[in-house]
């Protein structure tokens, strides 16, 4: 009996049309030696030193394949950076699916693959699975559900609590490239050179560790992009957060396809690029490490933190004429399905 | 502005309709300090002794709520069942949540307080969380997706590698009481007493473990019943699996449900059970010791391990008359989104 080109119901209800596409799809991609026992649990060798992080992320981006990447990079990459800019070294990962019936078999594949191909890239293995079908109708071809473990190193404390006024605010290169690849390709607008920045950034977090600077917190400004990410932060530390036209990178085609669609590229979601809190006499040195890393060249300064002012916009935007305006969270109805 | 009682597209959105949801829908019900910071990932306060273990489940559920519980309680259970029978005591979920635009806030909010409380009856801690939202006919009203992390304890050494031939097969409780009352209740068949056995393992494993019987494997029949798991561990093992028809407990109201609907409660999932594998002579003190607790006081014997013999089948049924019946794996269409 050949194998089905396409998802049936059976393969999501634990008998051989399951054990078969575990076998013929997920375990060749992600051959490790963990899951290949295809037990109830990964047993995994020891404990990491440091301290333990876990986190988790549902993809339900539409649609699933775009400039640049697919849900199953997209899925690896989002629980690497969410460790990653946590501090946390990451290390196994977790990878459920939930299939529509009559997805194609080929496509299933070819996610299976990125998500394998990005966890190389990203040095983790993803360690356990499980795989649910739906009928026809209640799905979309394929969610992606990661969680992912890290370990934080000793000694090592960034986040919220140790941002301070006088902080700048660096980017690792220009932000809304994602949002805008996705967007553009859900309308069918061409728009040549623009890709998703999806990508591991573990390697360039700890490149920005080893570098000397004092890195007080770390954010990756996914859903909602960095307008989301700053006022998250804004909240959590007290302290206002100002960004700079001038210096905060969009890439022209980002622009444009925002600008078509009524969108900002502040609050389009980035997935390779991380927002960095650095003491404002290390940032020049943050910087250089940065820029020397493949996913760090167009590293830029995109901002200041400074004390909370009554009456002022916790994050605004300091415009090239010089002058402030207030960035409002969203309602966030803005960019559904992106991630 | 009043809550909306649906979920909209933006709840799923990241701006501020997300941290509604996440704030007065999801926070309350997990209250724990590694959750309530909502960073990128949780920190948790240090690795435990022991060898980690990691594992992952979708839930689809149809019915999402069935009688004995619904896809909340399910999520958790069937995640830290998954530890537990792997001989992990089971400490940290994460819990991820795919939601229907139009879904009631309600039916939300219920099952988020169902997944709290049967976190607290394990001992967990829900520590890391994502909602996405896709729009109506994409979804249906509420997935589930959980990560759990565990702990095996120094020295315990259970697993398929372990099994022999001459070892007896113990069931804790009556199979198949989740698919049959799931099944009864998607096709609106009133059954009387009839509800989903659901229920956290890790207590009872530890009181299995604390026999000093000689355990060695463990399984939670849930996707495919008794049925599949025994066919996934003669597989692993190399071994016979004959099962008892006069020893194998079946509650009367199950065989009713499945002699009705054309199914065989030895392929109906179960959700609160675990199958034992334990030397011959250490069978009557692991069952005394699980019939102590609350989840065992129905366990019993069902069936044993024999070596492989050419031409027999790998998994049979001994019937009451002392026939054997060889129990094929099925294809597995037969009972679809019963967890």
């Amino acid at each position: 009996m050949s194998r089905p080109d396409r998802i049936l119901m059976g393969h999501g209800a634990g008998g051989r049309l399951t054990r078969e596409l575990v076998r013929e799809v997920f375990l060749p991609a992600f051959a490790n030696e963990a899951l290949s026992v295809l037990s109830d649990s990964a047993l995994l060798p020891a404990w990491p030193g440091g301290r333990p992080a876990l986190t988790t992320d549902a993809f339900v981006v539409d649609p699933p394949v775009f400039p640049g990447g697919d849900v199953g990079r997209l899925a690896v990459c989002g629980t690497v950076n969410d460790l990653a800019v946590a501090g946390a070294r990451p290390l196994w990962l977790s990878f459920a699916l939930v299939l529509e019936e009559g997805a194609e078999m080929a496509f299933v594949e070819r996610c299976a693959r990125s998500a394998a191909e990005a966890a190389r890239e990203a040095g983790v293995s993803i360690v356990a699975g499980d795989t649910k079908v739906v009928p026809r109708g209640k799905g979309d071809r394929l969610y992606a559900v990661t969680a992912g473990i890290g370990a934080v190193p000793e000694g090592r404390d960034w986040g919220d609590h140790r941002i301070e006024a006088g902080d700048r605010i660096l980017v690792t290169g220009p932000v809304g490239d994602h949002g805008a690849a996705v967007m553009a390709c859900r309308h069918g607008l061409s728009a040549e050179g623009l890709r998703s920045d999806v990508a591991p950034l573990g390697g360039l977090v700890e490149v920005l560790a080893a570098s000397g600077a004092e890195v007080h917190a770390l954010h990756d400004p996914t859903r909602g992009g960095v307008l989301v990410t700053c006022h998250e932060v804004a909240e959590r530390s007290g302290l206002r957060m100002v960004l700079s036209e001038r210096d905060l990178p969009v890439r022209g085609e980002v622009r444009a396809v925002c600008d078509l669609l009524g969108l900002s590229p502040l609050s389009s979601p980035c997935e390779g690029r991380a927002l960095v809190w650095v003491r404002a006499e290390d940032a020049p040195r943050a910087l250089e490490a940065l820029r020397k890393h493949p996913l760090g060249r167009e590293a830029a300064e995109a901002g200041r933190v400074e004390a909370p002012a009554a009456g002022r916009s916790p994050v605004a935007l300091e415009t090239v004429s010089g002058e402030e305006r207030p960035l409002d969270l969203l309602s966030g109805a803005e960019l559904p399905r992106i991630c």
